[in-house]
């Protein structure tokens, strides 16, 4: 990628073309728009594009990668260059470092504390000040990968708990469920999380880490990036839990943005509308950041997060994984 | 990838648009065809071709690859789909096997030997039977990388040099030389070589293999496909010297499908157009396979190898690398 470049994310129904070295950007109703190849890092496309081999070849020389996400932004696939991030030396100390049990348990003990931390933070609430404390504890203590995820099921629980006293009845959870989400506040989080899960993935295609070799998530299923869904683990409740909060808090929801089936539930057309704008925004919103000094956005922060990783496996420094700090 | 699908090759401009659980591959002057998503292994497609989101998110669905040629067959780049082929356990005994010196340096021993009597075999000659026999001498007493190398060298010189007293004056090698190449000769070599790489790392896409962590080449360099370069090997002589000689004696290649300069030579546009479809031919061209009771094209082969390669990481089945058996 072009190391001074910078994301374009093309929102809108668009044509991609070649132009000399720039590409050329067509979108119905207005002027084409020129981006010089070597402005761009990546491209995020969230509508129709059609995009021909004569752009394919520039990206592709220049290692641009871009990210295609689907109407509802689930992450649909990449358009690849086919020389990427590859770097034998980067995977090499990956599998080691996730090969020693020790070293492994101490990263994935450490991006429980994260994320049970920033579900704290999101949440805004002193209930949940006892059982994190109790999950630190229990964090220490632990020495199986089962008594990991025991310790965070048992928070996870309380969280959820939590939660709902904050909810309007008709967005309570009722406990977390999956595939398929049961109730409206379940369809809410589970969409989020794979925004999420989509935004760290792109993140993680633009180093050389391998996303399916991981630290917390067991890495025994094939077609399962778990490096993926292991980093995208604190960044969830900053997105998850927070809007679904405060989209309680701002009424900005209402029932007519789901549709309930009997223990199934899902966003509406203009539900995901609805929640695929408040995703952007807030990926877009940004906050100071202390080491750069310089403002960041959100969608930033999954990238440095990524890089992290990067250094932890080259350089080995220690990987502290993010909370917010403001 | 869908197992029982198959490869399309699409070798005019094109369209790609979705319609139901089908891709629907709209042609100039032609009616559009429409293919089922899941007799689809993966597309190549060679010239123009114009794809929407809601085609990619169909591929993507189905873990379908497309692989983007440009006009003169060089490797554009991939649409690869959300979650692709990755298997972490694969990765990781990938990463062990080549650690290991001694099991590296065995493969690599088999890749070079291969290699050369596939040299042997493409050019018909009994000229290389003595450096081939001393090829395997020294490669048996090989202790190092440095001394299977040099081997190597010793060998490649001896095989350019018998070449040259098969081709005539024009397209004499002289000694192979790369970036760029020296004459004409070289030139078609280069091509050939390119397009062979580029369908070795197709292949290797298709699987959960790291295509940057190989056997024979150095995985030192960033952004260098070392499997892919290895796993190439033993192929190219069947397509870039088998070629070049049967276009020696066919008289099919003329100075004008070369552009010259001082110490450098290309293919002309209409050089690489004919070069283009002599390889796509032999691609496509099948031979009987013994083990699959059935035939397979070159295409097809280089899939197979890499699928070798995947049982020998997985299930620890040795590897002997492909040699024809016709």
């Amino acid at each position: 990628m072009a190391a001074a470049g910078r994301t374009y994310w093309l929102t809108e129904p668009c044509r991609i073309r070649r132009e000399d070295n720039s590409l050329r950007i067509e979108r119905a109703d207005s002027t084409p728009v020129r981006l010089p190849i070597t402005d761009i890092r990546d491209l995020v496309t969230f509508d129709h594009v059609d995009i021909n081999t004569a752009a394919v070849s520039l990206l592709g020389r220049h290692g641009v990668v871009v990210h295609i996400l689907d109407h509802y932004g689930n992450y649909a696939g990449a358009l690849m260059p086919a020389e990427d991030m590859s770097s034998a030396q980067v995977v090499r100390a990956q599998v080691e470092l996730t090969a020693d049990p020790a070293r492994r348990a101490a990263i994935a003990r450490s991006l429980i504390a994260a994320t049970a931390a920033n579900v704290r933070w999101a949440l805004e609430t002193d209930l949940l000040d006892g059982p994190l404390a109790a999950l630190d504890g229990r964090l220490a203590a632990a020495e199986s990968s089962e008594e990991l995820m025991g310790a965070e099921g048992t928070f996870r629980r309380s969280a959820w708990g939590v939660f709902d006293t904050i909810l309007p009845a008709w967005l309570r959870l009722d406990g977390r469920t999956r595939r398929p989400p049961s109730n409206a506040g379940n369809a809410f989080i589970s969409y989020a999380n794979s925004v999420v899960y989509g935004r760290v993935l792109t993140a993680l295609r633009a180093t050389p880490l391998h996303p399916a070799i991981g630290f917390l998530h067991a890495d025994t299923d094939r077609r399962r990036n778990t490096l993926a869904l292991d980093l995208a683990e604190p960044f969830k409740p900053l997105f998850a839990e927070r809007l679904l909060r405060r989209a309680a808090a701002q009424k900005s929801l209402r029932p007519s943005d789901f549709e309930a089936d009997v223990g199934a539930a899902s966003l509406s057309r203009e539900g995901r509308k609805k929640v695929s704008v408040m995703m952007r925004e807030e990926l877009a919103s940004t906050v100071f950041h202390r080491t750069l000094k310089r403002k960041v956005s959100y969608e930033e922060l999954i990238h440095l997060e990524a890089l992290k990783l990067v250094r932890l496996c080259l350089e080995g420094t220690p990987y502290t994984p993010f909370r917010p700090w403001w």
